[in-house]
């Protein structure tokens, strides 16, 4: 089902990262369901994490971690998302970060532990032993897309992606893996992403860095409007590239490596997008003239979380009064109706808030009938815009959730 | 579809309305789709509109009326909404009005209009001549079951019902009528609701009672959080009544008054949801401990739109985690996660923040296999309560948004 989607054809090896998988048959029993990443002494991580009220116990375990040491391992389960579990599942996560550590020689608190599926059920231990040491003694420099796999849970195709930088006359290499494909939307919805480069970058400044890049992609992609209790984004960076050190936002090599680091953000958040649960559509939505960026995102998400708007998207059908209802209760105060402009792609459908005079049914259909194509709100009421990623809701969107459990 | 919905039996007839039907073929072939309310002259009228930014044309128009006069009659049609039809659509409008008006002898001010359908069509003016007169030909006191099927448009069952209160030994009638099934949210969404009474009620007096009615039931129902650029509740109220003239807010009469329309407003406001599109479940949402009203709407909002628990309703599936995530983001500061308990009706499933330990999985679907059941979260931070009443996120809601044009 996913929209324009291929697997990762090549990720560019990280110097200084390794990756293993395993089958741990937490809960597939089909494929592996465990990765290892294994990172150079020396190296550090910039996190975010999600802002759901419900931390899963994976996450306050991580961010402990992450508080206390440089991480050297990061632990991914996948089938159960050790969340909505109480004191246990804070256990849990321990134990699992114990039994990595004591493999490796490292200190738990140099682990971070992540987990993605199901909420609410104990996450059975017994599986993680034989599956950590499986997943070690495969650890590999080029094992990246296997990771890809082995963190998906509803995704139908695996996400990955590198992009190069260089300043001062040498190369970095940055790579990322990706898992999601619902309850994604602002807030790092169910989502978990592993990416690594070997540029060497100042603490504060691959945490800065991080912030900058998530709140450019995986904060403007929504599937369904849920936020899951899980999500995370981890930055690894082994300074193991030759080009010069990174310490300060304005200098050029910072500039190139934020470009890069952006540039993959935005496609491995695009990919979510395009395996959405039941996707058939790839939709951008586009909000300008606003007051300021945070009523366009009002009106992008109005639209972007509509499900009828998101129906009309599945069907097809350029049913635009839908879209100018959605961004008249999106909140925005004296919103001038008649200064509203509304385009599919290039046609103008909406001109000064009502049918523009020029728009014909045929030309929304084709725009319409098209895999990925943008709606575009002109607002008319200042210079700040802001763009999101959706979906459609579809038939399928309501079989993989109303069957995920059963 | 509809859950435990079934038509109205009895209506009462109210002194001082009589309600006519007819056929227009505004965009129906088969069915009668234009209705008209004839309210006795010394009535008066109070009325709620769609908080959309993007007003209908007909609601610009009955606006300006209801100020300028005291309405003589009520004007709808289906099949049409005469929205986003810019200078237009209030042309067209008035023109409706004008056309009853000049049939019945009373000013253009009088008449109210309500329109319900597509969006962004120029309302078919045509039709309406010959409609408004077969109309008027058939105004009936016993008009209202009839009228509640010709409002309707995705509706799968006319919605009405009546009420009596009494004070100082004498009775009063109230009889109302509804549609909509989709786009039903907080701030009247594609909602039509006409009630009417024949109790003596101060104009003020009657618009606070609207409105407080309308905060509890109306404006307390979703089905998929968008709303609607039509939206209109009206009260009418004849006088006719022997029972004492209500003045005061502190009166007992007033008291009997209000509860009898709070009750009548409620039972109107479930039909919908029960007639929800595509709907086959019928949940209310209650949330208690709050520390505010407002956030235990937040929570119970999150919970009622999101498309994961939604869908979890329709499949029956006790999937407490989706329920627990929604409450998580549901944006309530300091919320303390050891306190929050969820209850499916009598069914402890969440305590202390995680599964209740009584708590078993055959429990929740016994449960969930209803078609009607109530999610109880208490969020043990305050004394605040609300209660939202919602319905699931099925296949067929779907088929019927994505079809509904074509």
């Amino acid at each position: 089902m996913a929209v324009g989607l291929k697997e990762p054809s090549r990720l560019y090896r990280v110097d200084g990262i390794r990756v293993g998988t395993a089958r741990g048959g937490i809960r597939y029993r089909d494929r592996e369901d465990v990765a290892v990443f294994e990172i150079a002494q020396g190296s550090h991580c910039a996190a975010v994490f999600t802002r759901n009220a419900f931390l899963a116990a994976p996450v306050t375990v991580a961010r402990e971690h992450l508080a206390a040491a440089a991480p050297r391992y990061l632990l991914i389960n996948t089938g159960n998302a050790n969340a909505g579990t109480g004191a246990r599942g804070v256990r849990d996560a321990r134990a699992c970060c114990q039994s990595l550590a004591g493999q490796t020689g490292v200190a738990a608190t140099e682990v971070l532990p992540f987990s993605t599926g199901v909420i609410g059920e104990p996450l059975p231990l017994e599986p993680f032993g034989r599956a950590i040491e499986a997943a070690i003694a495969a650890l590999d420099p080029e094992g990246w897309t296997r990771a890809a796999r082995a963190i998906m849970t509803t995704d139908t195709v695996p996400k990955g992606a590198s992009r190069r930088a260089s300043w001062g006359g040498e190369a970095c290499t940055i790579t990322g893996i990706a898992k999601g494909s619902g309850m994604i939307r602002p807030d790092m919805a169910t989502m978990l992403a592993f990416i690594g480069t070997d540029a060497r970058v100042a603490p504060d400044l691959l945490q800065s860095a991080l912030e900058h890049a998530v709140a450019r992609s995986f904060n403007r992609i929504t599937v369904d409007g849920d936020t899951s209790t899980n999500d995370a984004c981890v930055l690894m960076a082994t300074g193991r590239s030759a080009a010069p050190p990174l310490k300060r936002e304005t200098s050029e090599g910072y500039r190139a490596f934020l470009k890069a680091l952006d540039d993959l953000c935005a496609e491995l958040a695009q990919m979510l997008v395009r395996d959405a649960e039941g996707a058939t559509r790839f939709v951008t939505v586009r909000v300008t003239g606003g007051g300021r960026e945070g009523e366009c995102l009002d009106v992008a998400y109005a639209i972007a979380h509509s499900p009828l708007v998101k129906t009309a998207f599945f069907a097809g059908d350029p049913n635009w009064g839908r879209i100018l209802a959605a961004v008249g209760r999106a909140g925005l105060r004296d919103l001038a109706i008649d200064k509203i402009r509304i385009w599919l792609d290039d046609v103008c459908v909406v001109d000064a808030g009502e049918r523009a005079p020029s728009y014909t049914e045929a030309q929304g259909v084709r725009v319409m009938s098209q895999e990925a194509f943008t709606v575009h709100v002109e607002l008319g009421r200042g210079e700040a815009e802001a763009t999101v990623w959706t979906s459609d809701l579809s038939y399928d969107y309501v079989k993989i959730n109303a069957e995920y459990r059963t």
